[in-house]
């Protein structure tokens, strides 16, 4: 039974490029087969419920914008109508995921023991909705950063009491993601930060956030889920500094921790260019470490310096997105969530589908593109041949450690080598790509 | 006897606050004693070669504006004038430390065994200038960046015969800082990055910095090199990332490839800048993760994408920065390095004058108030309180490892902990600082 | 008969620079006289009503953390309470004058109707309070970006009805500003921009946005009101770009309209470095354009790309924005106005009052040192001798258009005029300046 | 006769979308027909001479990649050598423009006298050329940043001399550009600016550039001169702030000096992106405010906070900056000039090729994407509906400035107006833009 928020409005299909409905898919055909796999399962799309059901509309000059039967959500009547609603709307995408915050699909309660309590009825009605709709869990997580009690950071907090609340909301999370067959577990560490150095004692906080990671580690582990625990990298926003501050920093963190073969991270496309990189650049990090997990797919406005979260419309970006994910093996457990949000003027219903429709036909576009780039080995091709030099015996074995300084240094100066540079052959390369976007 | 250059300037003297003499010192009294070591051996000033005797004054947008007679410098008289009037101005200056690359005091040689005999050379020359001046080589370094043989890299050099080259260059770069009795070797990996991720395999490329670094690390264990070896992390410039791009991103190299006990950092104000931190956020980093090495000193303008190495002029900034340092025990090897250029305007012998003297001071001012927040507890009384909840048992054994998520979780339930929240206090430790300032 | 809010906070008094009192002035000594002028009537102080009555705490990743007796305020009960409160603090402050919105001081009613009823009622008892305390208005102003109303801007919107509606707001703010002897009145076009172009027509927003300000100056003078009319530059945020940029754009628009005599700007130290300016830069343009009336004083974090609106901490940079206000002549009707906020942490009341001593104590030492240099000619010396070349009659001529290309050329090449470049001493000069900082 | 720098590459030819060849347009075919016009009588490219055969592939950190044989270019038969390889490049692209600064072209002399009889010589060896190949001058332009005489600035330097100096410079190279027939005359003030403003009276040099552009306009009437006078806007690089900011500074520029109606913008890429805008609104804005001329298509690294003057490659960004470009009519005079230069790695002659033809390709799918939107109204429809109101009688009254303030209030009053907010369709916009891209 529909709630009537979207209407008439029914299912989007593909309909191929030369479609003119507005409510249709023009290049995300689930069931199209890319280098052996379905679309859908490379892609692996999930919706997030925080910016389509929980946001209202505001910003930091402005109140809410956008008018939702459901809202305010503060009981649990409304908390259903707003899971009858997002399930509508996955159903009506086609979406195969989606993702929560604890926050997002229960009101908070006087005491953590009823919020535990809500959010245990909650997940209840949500599996419902998962079996009649065929919908998945990418992810789950917890909120420890709007309530006022996370003000000075979650486990990094001063106060070894917030500490302990946010370890015991992450439990009750990381037990709703498993009891949903959720696929991964997710952490952002929005408050796991400072704001000034002058009332923080970095050391210990990091140390404070390695033993909270751990014990989330070893408890999943426990219980037996099988999903992957990912950390979200930002820079900052809303504190100063955040800990997670992009994948190099995380990697870093993983390993002073010992944790580097437990947590992948997820990125997001925001937060990557917020910390100063592009997109394409922390996903090879990423692969290059090992540590590649999901992504959060959206843009920021390279003009604007905070988290726009905008749905993402730039194919030539987005296939050298897929790209790097494609030469790394593609998704394993993570997907591509949609961490994106309506302009705050987009007050109207069809906008939440044709926001999700235009980003989900980018993303088939780029993947597209990238797939039949590594196909084509249009940029393996070159690659292996500017580094073939490292292919000679010499060259391997000063790269396996079986030459030292002075050694190399005397082959040098004996030999009078002095290298002869290349074109890097930049320019060619851009051109190469836009062959296949 | 005087090459003229500084015509008829004497020794810079301390005057004290009030002087107007613009060719003293108002704060920089070396032998003033302050948390019991004298302002000289805290600070270790070092001026470098390299912008105050071989840039020119060029900019990508226009030609030399510097006319020095040891322009151009390409003979090996050029060279020993050049390094007459560099030892003059590092005894007006009184500065006891100097820092160096391989191509700022000699010509490069048609072949690396000319370059390096060359280099032999002129080492001798300084040698004979430190003996006569008593001034210290703080540090030394090899130039892997201008010639056009690295512009894809050195060590992450698709060519192994570059990779090769480079080893050779640093090998004799740390013979000659050994044999002057340099206390630093400092390696910036200004090429090593890429351009373009289309032409660029970032995990290959990392396996060989950490590979060419194991090899610069044994190479000092084995001739007895007691000098500490320093990466210096630079986000971006002149390539479009580079791999040492902050601190964190540092010691997850180091991590990675085990020399995290080996390798420190030279941390500079404007790289840090350009990374989107703060000066002190890097130190306070690099103490915390127990890295830290040594400072370059400048500034960087707020409003300018690129590196403007100028010299400090702010002295509450610096005075954030020197706190951090003695918060973490003050200099051990390192200094405190003047990596910071003119104005291409300041045509004149005595800008080079004014430029260093104004930076001496302003540090000076700013170790000072450091010193001073700290022998008073200034910042660290309020920031004990603001953890004293951590010094409890449970608290304790949380942070040690001793207790479970779900241990955790029932306690929070079972005692129904609510934090309650505690004020910042950051502008009142704002205005504590500026007591100081 | 005090509400009790700060406790038994007392009047903040000047101590002297030596006092450890942290409710104390160390430097701001309001009858101290710099340049013929006490420092009150100097620095012209302003508290703000919005971030210390209004703002909750929030942003855009979390909830509410201040809980104020005055929340939720939401009737004229609390309305007025409120106002006991602000002018408590404007009292123990001991600060001149305060600015405010409609929406801060007044519940908005259903109707337009009702909430100038409101404003009306609500200025009357602010105009006692004024009189029982002395403080006075340095400017009035109308919140039009918070309501869902404005979310695609105010004299901007594609809506006319909006632009009636925020027209009529308007002559309901100047009329209170009017009647409660405002000094100035402030537009600050927070939505008059765009989100995407793809849906704006600027020209016709331009128009639209120069005819709203034409009808505004229009009304000023019918009614008598003597103020100055002030346009408030921001670069961006909220909206992705805002038509009034900086000074620069702002003069232009003014000259577009033929408003340039008519209107002043308001200029914030946060906007000015969010445009890619630093504050000084702004303030001497508008000196030079002749349009500076204000500033709204605060500072922005350097790394972070959004209006962070912290109360100002560093005395060198201040000390260089009151310089170019100095030299500029002073304020007129204008002020130092606090558009600053605690940071969401500071929950406690003495935050708000450890903000604004340190803030204005700041700006004290900013000034003093400024006027200390215009007096000592520290830098306009050094200046007039650089330019003097230009007293020379053919430079004259040039200057007064008496002079054609082809007879400069003819005279270039006739003379062979070789020009010979002189240091532009900038280091020299940064050093004077910390003589006075 | 051929140099023989490009080997035996013939002309490149126009072979469709699906051609591999990468020496040949698989979009720009010249003659094919667009809204009535010739794609390349729409585009109307020119090619540089300063990045493609002056540059040496220097940057800050680096020295010279390039090796030419017309290099060093210091004798008119390395300046004739230099010409002969541009031409035979223009020829082998088909690009019906070049541009060039009078520095590019020849070794500048000892005195203006010898520089500007060179000037003479070497264009007349240009204008051979021209006739030779039928390519024809999009403008002119001198270089007044390069040589250390202008450090300081040119039109705006401290020293009279240098703005003779500099007067003379333009006049000859006005007169070289009309000889050859150029389309326009452009200037880009690199130098007019600030490094600090300690030593700057910004409204003295403000006066003197505004007396400068008058003269040069002045002068083109008087010799006949029909082509634009064009400023090109720059925020900032080389110094720290240029007088030219964005199209917005430049336009209240010209007003203060009365030149609005006599000079245009020649906007680069880059540089929009480097004072904070996009491309398109920069473009927009010059079309609101009648001042736009022409273009430098490149593109800035998003990352990157230098002018990396890239050639352009991402496709929809490309079609936005076109839509604007046609809605304003399309290129009077102006054009579309590579101001882009190669990675300083891409050392081949090819490269040259590889990145013009990838650059013009793109630009001919932004063009063609552009026209499409144009003829469809896909955009312009929906923008029409969303300003429908303002057809409205009272509306326009408004607008027309026949409405006071409380006119307009008593009726918001009266009429209880409450305006109904609309969608603002940003996704559905951004999704209709995918369809053309």
């Amino acid at each position: 039974m529909s709630t009537g928020f979207f209407g008439d409005i029914g299912k989007v299909k593909f309909e191929g490029p030369d479609s003119t409905n507005p409510l249709a898919y023009r290049f995300y055909d689930p069931d199209r087969v890319v280098m052996g796999k379905r679309l859908e399962d490379h892609l692996r799309f999930a919706v997030c419920y925080w910016h389509n059901f929980v946001w209202p509309g505001n910003d930091p000059f402005g109140g809410d914008t956008f008018e939702r039967p459901w809202f305010p959500a503060d009981s649990m009547n409304q908390a259903r109508l707003k899971a009858d609603v997002a399930f509508e709307m996955f159903s009506i995408l086609g979406a195969p995921y989606f993702c929560f915050h604890d926050h997002d699909v229960r009101p908070e309660g006087a005491t953590l023991g009823e919020s535990v309590a809500r959010l245990d009825e909650i997940t209840d009605y949500l599996a419902g909705k998962m079996d009649e709709t065929g919908v998945k869990l990418l992810w789950g997580t917890a909120n420890l950063f709007s309530n006022r009690r996370y003000m000075a950071g979650a486990a990094t907090n001063p106060d070894p009491d917030v500490f302990a609340y946010a370890a015991a909301t992450v439990k009750a999370c990381i037990d709703a993601t498993f009891k949903l067959g959720g696929e991964n577990y997710v952490l952002w560490g929005g408050r796991e930060g400072y704001e000034t150095l002058l009332n923080t004692d970095m050391r210990r906080e990091l140390d404070q956030l390695g033993r909270f990671l751990s014990m989330v580690v070893d408890y999943k582990h426990r219980i037996g889920f099988k999903g992957a625990i990912l950390i979200e990298p930002k820079p900052q926003e809303p504190t100063k500094h955040q800990y997670d501050y992009d994948v190099a920093t995380v990697y870093g963190f993983l390993k002073r921790y010992g944790l580097e073969n437990e947590v992948k991270v997820n990125i997001e496309q925001g937060h990557a260019i917020l910390a100063g990189h592009s997109f394409e650049h922390e996903l090879a990090l990423a692969n290059a470490l090992g540590i590649f997990g999901s992504i959060d797919m959206n843009r920021n406005d390279y003009q604007s310096g905070w988290d726009t979260d905008q749905f993402p419309n730039n194919v030539p970006e987005m296939a050298l997105a897929y790209y790097q994910i494609l030469r790394g093996g593609g998704f394993a457990s993570g997907g591509t969530n949609f961490d994106a949000k309506l302009r705050r003027q987009s007050l109207d219903p069809a906008d939440l589908l044709h926001a999700h429709i235009g980003g989900m036909d980018c993303c088939a576009r780029g993947l597209m593109a990238a797939a039949a780039m590594i196909e084509d080995e249009a940029l393996a091709g070159p690659l292996e041949e500017r580094y073939a030099g490292w292919n000679q015996a010499e060259a391997r074995a000063m790269l396996a450690g079986e030459r030292t300084l002075e050694a190399i240094a005397d082959r040098v100066v004996k030999d009078s080598i002095e290298p002869a540079p290349h074109s890097g052959r930049q320019e060619y390369l851009e051109n190469v790509v836009n062959r296949y976007v």
